[in-house]
């Protein structure tokens, strides 16, 4: 294990928009100061993150407002991939820059059905443009929502040729049997693996993984990354059936929404219930039933309405 | 019909880049002419241009090349649609500044599964923000690539809405059944519809479209031109049936590559066949073989090699 590598749990941080549609800096900055409090760290601009709702320019000056805060830049790994090979390459380069642990990396997303030579040829260019040796790129393979995969032909040939610089992936394909695959073939060579649900935290743990990535770790980060601390404790499946039981509730609803949602009511803050389109925010109704099935399991956010 | 529209045939312009990958304005203005030059309307930014690939500075500045060099505004309908509000809002608000007919928008397409109250709001707040009663939009409709349609019902609402604004929908489904139930309930009162393929382009005039937008019309600009042209004409069908023969053998190959492997050839201008990652240029014997069944149709591209 590197330990100068970025591990344990991450949270794809929520943005928080104004009325107005434009990112809130200052409830962002204050999301992620909670978050590292409860030893999560920062996966900015994931999914969950709604970044690609986001401008390149709005990407980089909420990345900026994190740094000017003092928030610890080796807890984070942004995300940068772009379909555009410049703005991948700039958002890149600005995180490097900053000193950012390292970064999450989509495939350009718009074609469907590319070659792996083609995907080889799009993170070999963006490795080769950002030209620095500290660069730590995790391959985002997300799927059920980018259609574009990141197989294990493209991970091995893209080890061979930057294996300083190719550090990780985070699965989100949430097929287990893919994770497996990837652990078993490239974890032992010290390849970084991050699940991208906490639902299969603890068999990670256990098949040779530094963590998860997961967007429910923006309401339930203590008790995620307790059990990425205590796998191999004796009480570690209670703990994971228990962290469980709290996704199966947020799933059943469309996710950013309702992480939006839980942090509005548990933050005593209605403004975070914004998201940009085409996402909608839940209806008074989902976000109440949400609230009632939460509280009905104990669900607490500590210290995040202090964090006001 | 209205006349202050455009209509016929547009083509989704590809794209020229330099061997660093950085788009090649010189070549673009070229084959934009030449395309002009054919009664053939400029679709920039589209699918087939690699517009995704392309960071929203590189489209302003391609964009600001043509009319600098003094191509027809008028006969100009840029894609502006991104994953980003705000990078759609500043295209679409450039191509308005600058004069061109309309915009051509796709939906933004990360997520996936998102309500057509998400893609209603998506639309809204472009049209809104942008502010210009002169905005002609054009919805994109390609299911297969950006796997975000635009629903007949969508429609109905958006131009409940905005019925000065929204224009017109290029519906590349490759899906007849589609393209016709969405002539049938909306040309009627004026919506220019226009197919994503040659292939329809007899039918769906027809059945009351105004034109068609197709890769294809990047190579073979001129007989599709005139079929639009002669649509009522005895030899019409004779016609689309040669215009299908050079399609089909287009499809057999990656659109965007193939279409740059021609123009290269033709054009006696090897440069042209540079794609930006994740694509992949043809293989040399692909290329080859690509030209050999062009050649045994008698394909031609005429004018195009004496404006070099």
């Amino acid at each position: 294990m590197n330990h100068a590598r970025i591990q344990g749990v991450l949270s794809p941080v929520v943005t928080p928009f104004r009325s107005d549609l434009s990112p809130d800096a200052e409830r962002f900055v204050r999301h992620c100061r909670w978050l590292l409090s409860q030893n999560v760290g920062l996966a900015a601009f994931g999914t969950n993150s709604e970044a690609n709702s986001l401008s390149a320019d709005e990407r980089i000056e909420l990345l900026e407002h994190l740094v000017a805060a003092g928030l610890d830049t080796s807890r984070m790994m942004p995300g940068t991939g772009c379909c555009a090979l410049p703005e991948t390459v700039r958002l890149t380069a600005h995180a490097m820059k900053v000193g950012c642990a390292g970064v999450l990396m989509l495939p350009p997303f718009y074609y469907k059905g590319v070659s792996d030579d083609g995907l080889f040829r799009s993170f070999a260019e963006v490795i080769e443009r950002v030209g620095d040796r500290r660069l730590r790129v995790y391959l985002y393979h997300i799927p059920p929502v980018a259609q574009v995969p990141i197989t294990l032909g493209l991970i091995e040939r893209l080890l061979k040729a930057y294996p300083d610089n190719v550090a990780g992936i985070k699965d989100s394909s949430g097929d287990w049997a893919n994770t497996k695959a990837v652990l078993d073939a490239f974890a032992p060579s010290g390849f970084d693996v991050f699940p991208g649900s906490e639902t299969f935290l603890l068999a990670s743990m256990r098949a040779g993984a530094v963590g998860c990535i997961s967007a429910t770790a923006n309401i339930n980060p203590g008790p995620i990354a307790r059990l990425h601390a205590t796998w191999q404790a004796a009480d570690a499946d209670r703990q994971q059936q228990r962290l469980d039981e709290i996704r199966t509730i947020m799933q059943s609803y469309v996710m950013i929404p309702a992480l939006k949602a839980a942090i509005a009511h548990w933050g005593g803050d209605p403004a975070w219930t914004t998201v940009r389109p085409p996402l909608v925010p839940l209806t008074a109704a989902q976000a109440a039933d949400l609230v009632t099935k939460l509280e009905h399991k104990d669900f607490q956010m500590p210290g995040l309405l202090e964090r006001r």
